[in-house]
């Protein structure tokens, strides 16, 4: 996947870029598999909104098959690598939860802020990229973006430890409120495989989810190797230190790894 | 406003109506300037969210003019008179306010089991219609229905008197499960203005608003005179016990007043 100079433009100005239909169902289909196994396991990895339900887990690429082909997949891998003129490393890499009837809020806040705060990451040069292992619908707790909110640089944040379990520099009302009257809101939605990309600096957040229809996305979170971060003070499965370019797999090793499981089990 | 025999037909299949733009714009900037206003009292029937941000209103009909006229408006009242062939009384009147940033959760519920259980309302010959004061948009906590789910009668529910400031007899989520597998959820959007009228059983809730973008609503229950409740235990301007027929005012009449209050003012 190769990212048109449109995209570039639109990137640049808008902060964010959406791929529909990015993976196929059948590749889906495994990590959704896997990501459910994982959420309830009991493990520091793991973590748990005040209800129980799980809300995070995290660098499960470290111990799982199919997530360490997902943080190593030439379709999220090389766009970055364009991005950046560079190569990537992993710097942190979650599945997001956002449980049916249970998952709960994520104040508005941009990841590049906590990554300067909390791991010394020197610039904003790393971004995430979201795989929605199941649909995101306007109803289940969308990632809701600012668009151009990343044009302002890090603003300044509280640290918010106290509204869900998840410590979280969040930005405060006016902030939000001036930046939303600039650029709006958008709630990115679509099938499971869907991709959404976007800057460090993007402001964004999500509503709890009261549905029946749980809203788990991968989220990984890759850094220009020359970017690493030179002050962690969070855990090394949290904020990775192992600063090595990532290599790609061939694009077909999702695919491929979900047809030998699947024989396997049969 | 007169039904018509396919949206008879649609209520009673899906379990509720809406209209978009039902009001003007002009009638409606004169409710939102009074909402404001009303939201802001300390008095004891305006109700506060965890956070003291405005949650419900009660009773604004009884003291405000622009709400009393509201509460009599024949675009509301007639459709009602229609469904349940007989004249309409005020059984609930509500301001809700969910805040921008602030406004929280309503669990998973039918209204006519509060009434049936709290109030001693014999049938579900009530009917709750929303008329929205702002955008409702699937960004900032629209009401989210459940169609068909209206026709299960008054199912099991259990007292929540934990998650938010307002005691509600909640679904649990196997029950919302099965019923959301059947008919699905909508969450109906519109401009201010827009009119939503539901069946006293349909299920129903809303996610927190965590947007800068304030989701104001009035909710006008109205039940059939013969219908009347016979074992109140909520105070007065909760669950009203004035069963006098309501008198529609003439379609004009919040326009009118808009108007005169607008020459007054200048």
């Amino acid at each position: 996947m190769k990212l048109t100079p449109t995209q570039f433009k639109e990137f640049d100005e808008q902060g964010y870029l959406f791929f529909p239909n990015c993976f196929d169902e059948e590749e889906i289909a495994l990590l959704r598999d896997d990501a459910e196994a994982i959420l309830k396991l009991d493990r520091k990895e793991v973590w748990r909104e005040k209800s129980g339900a799980p809300r995070t887990a995290f660098a499960a690429h470290t111990f799982n098959e199919t997530f360490r082909l997902m943080a190593h997949h030439p379709r999220l891998i090389e766009p970055l690598r364009q991005l950046f003129s560079e190569d990537v490393y992993v710097h942190q890499f979650k599945l997001n939860a956002k449980a049916a009837f249970e998952g709960d809020v994520w104040q508005w806040h941009q990841d590049y802020g906590t990554w300067a705060r909390d791991d010394g990451m020197p610039e904003p040069r790393a971004m995430n990229i979201a795989v929605f292992m199941d649909e995101v619908m306007p109803i289940n707790g969308p990632l809701m973006l600012v668009p151009r909110s990343h044009q302002h640089g890090v603003l300044s944040a509280g640290h918010d430890e106290e509204t869900t379990s998840y410590p979280l520099w969040t930005l405060d009302k006016e902030t939000v409120t001036r930046l939303v009257g600039e650029g709006g809101i958008v709630a990115p939605t679509g099938k499971p495989g869907s991709v959404l990309m976007f800057h460090g600096n993007l402001v964004h957040g999500s509503a709890p989810n009261i549905t029946p229809y749980p809203r788990r996305i991968v989220y990984l979170t890759l850094c220009a190797v020359s970017n690493y971060i030179r002050r962690p003070t969070r855990p090394e499965w949290i904020a990775h230190r192992d600063f090595t370019p990532i290599e790609p797999v061939p694009d077909s090793a999702l695919l491929d790894y979900a047809r030998a499981y699947k024989v396997a089990a049969e």
